[in-house]
């Protein structure tokens, strides 16, 4: 048996991140000022970003150098393990070599501080003390308050009332590395305060927690914003992940016929899979790349390619997406991470231009292949990770009746340890088998801005 | 800036286990049968333990192969990062060189599986189907359900009901592979019936969640129970620790001046340690080497070296060890794995010979060091962890004072992912801060049974 875990050493780990704008087919659509229509540019982000990353936003150089007080702080848990999933492939009988990348080793458990670490450098840079932000789930804003630990940035987290009570392990792992964390709607903006006075008792929503993150930035001196995931910025740095797999993959000889990753908003299945769609934009190679999405909120496989905003109460410029209308308030499902309308731009325009594939699972189908998985290789995965689970086990099946024997890559996006609730839930067999939301989307998508 | 991380290749991974009976400057007090008060022989221990164990159980051979099968399944996760704690370093602005090995990467999240694997691995070859045991914080339940999965045998868990009721996620992990976990005391016994026949409304305690596995395990057939910590086997699995890390320590050319591991039964305390000891009982390298207890149950510092049962009502045989008295219950802290009356025989017998210290640490000061840790290397530690966190940083601290540049190596015994709460409370300034529970350990003292 050759080795399970294929490791990098910190010295080889890449000095550059991939930015797939330089090898995209077609110019990516602009996003647009909400109230002129017209092309949004630098200037328009800059109440909420800090020059660095807007640059690298609009940027359309092929590779940016990662900084080295970002490459310091990565090596805490970087390059992560690329592992041979021999004990899954037993307990499928496939013949295909299914391989996964291991983001779950991160100290906040999740593929997230591969952004949220060179955002709160970048805004170190620039002067900026204090970073704003919200989370659903709770993993970006515990990546966030890791993240601006290491550079002296206080961490504003304002947090969605119902996980806020229901994940108190989350806020107090903010907490530990120094966030400081509140439940919106929270009383310290208007927009909080106005929602309050509303409905007092209201679960709060991922919309007001931006509404609210972004009130207090644009009103509080020296603060900027940090997104977790939807913006280009953040795909680029993500591409870490595609590119430590890639030289891993290379020290076995292997490479992949099928790469998959889960989707929300983009960022892992992105950062797995941008830097091998090099090869096939280039021409190089030809991969299945597959995005795999909840059947509750299926963006890419339920939803429309238009300008959208990419907040639920149409605050944000207007962005070229797959979406299901800013409006749309997805069914409760415990991949909190990908209950998001809309898709990334660059995810979205390699979509409609049929680079890449997407697949809309059910919850009990992903936490089945979940269990699966701990059971052969020990780790017990996120909920949302559960979903590139589901689609790489169905592909190994598929192999297994065809006799072939592919090459499958799968992003781990992260550990389900703080998660545990949903298996409770699974294990009971009380988990709600959400299929497509068809008049839900309908009615979103008649409030199309555009 | 050298790596952070040293990594041990899965083929350079040690082969066989380090067994300090052979090096020991005097030999082991034998356990006595409790009703005889005579050296109780292997014959003792059929009952509750299968062959394989019990040869290792009085083992005096010095280098015990690791098997085939155990090996694969430790590669899922091991060999386990050895870390140069610069981060912390500099946060202490100390000359001191600290190094931890990160035993937390597995994913129950423990050292646990490194003795939960080769025991479920010796039961199946001896053709049992069932394991039992107790489990109190939860960790060493979760590291069996994992074990016994890979080898198809039944994980029947007695989990303190107190832990059963307030961490719903340990329960659900050990159920994700495949565990059966019951609340203690149970209807399933006689031992758990009498109980809650007298006290409906009992939080459970460690003492009779051990009753119940071992009157299951001898009142079914087919069936043996599994210990954590304590006894010399899992001693003797756990000495991978430290070997993994003697052979990272040489790709730097250090040695360590000083070893620290937290304090329980004394099982990662043994596992980090006693490999290093081998150079110290032979005379070859002079090394401090030292277990963090909880001052709140502090039977290294408080205790006698006595015979005393291992169990808190009295059914096992009576080991030679340091003990606070097996009817003394210690307050509750949130080091749950810590709280243990007695220690490993081994450790006791080190520990009476002087080849090892120990220090008794308080809560806070141990929460107080897990967070200085989580800020600086990323990581947050459990909370038995932390004791052997704060006794490190106290070391780095007097090496600031002296301007000594020692070698620190301790062990992360595990993360606190699973136990956020503590911190919830630590942060909250809820924390009871006990020191020797003077009274209650003299109370004790005086039923010993000896």
């Amino acid at each position: 048996m050759e080795s399970y875990k294929i490791y990098l050493e910190e010295k080889d780990m890449p000095t550059h991140w991939y930015n797939i704008q330089a090898d995209l087919p077609m110019p990516l659509d602009p996003p647009l000022n909400a109230k002129t229509r017209k092309p949004a540019g630098p200037a328009d982000l800059t109440p909420i970003f800090p020059e660095p990353i807007i640059m690298q936003e609009v940027s359309q150089e092929r590779w940016i150098e990662i900084p080295g007080e970002v490459a310091e702080i990565y090596k805490l848990w970087r390059p992560t393990p690329l592992v041979r999933a021999y004990n899954l492939e037993k307990a499928l009988d496939t013949p295909a070599k299914i391989y996964y990348k291991n983001e779950g080793v991160s100290p906040p458990g999740s593929h997230k501080p591969n952004t949220a670490v060179p955002q709160a450098y970048y805004n170190k840079v620039s002067g900026i003390k204090r970073l704003t932000t919200e989370t659903g789930a709770g993993q970006w804003g515990s990546a966030l308050s890791f993240a601006c630990n290491f550079f002296g940035i206080e961490c504003v987290v304002y947090m969605v009332k119902v996980s806020f009570d229901q994940k108190p392990y989350r806020k107090t792992m903010m907490q530990t590395w120094g966030g400081l964390v509140y439940s919106s709607p929270s009383s310290r903006t208007s927009a909080g305060r106005s929602i309050l006075e509303k409905e007092p008792d209201t679960p709060g929503s991922l919309g007001i927690a931006i509404s609210e993150a972004i009130e207090d930035t644009v009103t509080t001196p020296g603060t900027k914003y940090s997104i977790g995931s939807v913006a280009n910025h953040v795909l680029i740095h993500q591409s870490i992940i595609g590119l430590e797999a890639k030289k891993q993959l290379e020290m076995t000889g292997d490479y992949p016929d099928v790469i998959i990753g889960c989707h929300g908003g983009g960022s892992n299945f992105a950062g797995i899979s941008f830097p091998f769609l090099q090869d096939k934009l280039t021409g190089k190679k030809d991969i299945k790349v597959v995005a795999a999405e909840p059947s509750a909120c299926p963006s890419l496989t339920g939803g429309v390619f238009a300008y959208d905003y990419g907040d639920t109460i149409g605050t944000t410029p207007l962005f070229k997406m797959f979406t299901l209308g800013h409006t749309f308030v997805p069914p409760e499902i415990h991949a909190g991470g990908l209950r998001y309308h809309g898709a990334a731009p660059l995810v979205s325009a390699l979509l409609n231009h049929k680079v890449i594939e997407a697949v809309a699972l059910r919850q009990n189908a992903c936490f089945e292949a979940a269990v699966i998985f701990a059971r052969a290789e020990g780790i017990i995965p996120a909920p949302e990770t559960s979903h590139a689970i589901r689609a790489a086990i169905d592909e190994a099946i598929k192999c297994r009746e065809t006799g072939e024997k592919k090459v499958i890559l799968f992003n781990l996006s992260g550990h389900g340890l703080v998660d545990m609730f949903s298996y409770e839930k699974y294990f009971a067999g009380e988990l709600l088998d959400y299929d497509y939301p068809k008049e839900a989307i309908e009615k979103a998508m008649k409030e199309l801005p555009v």
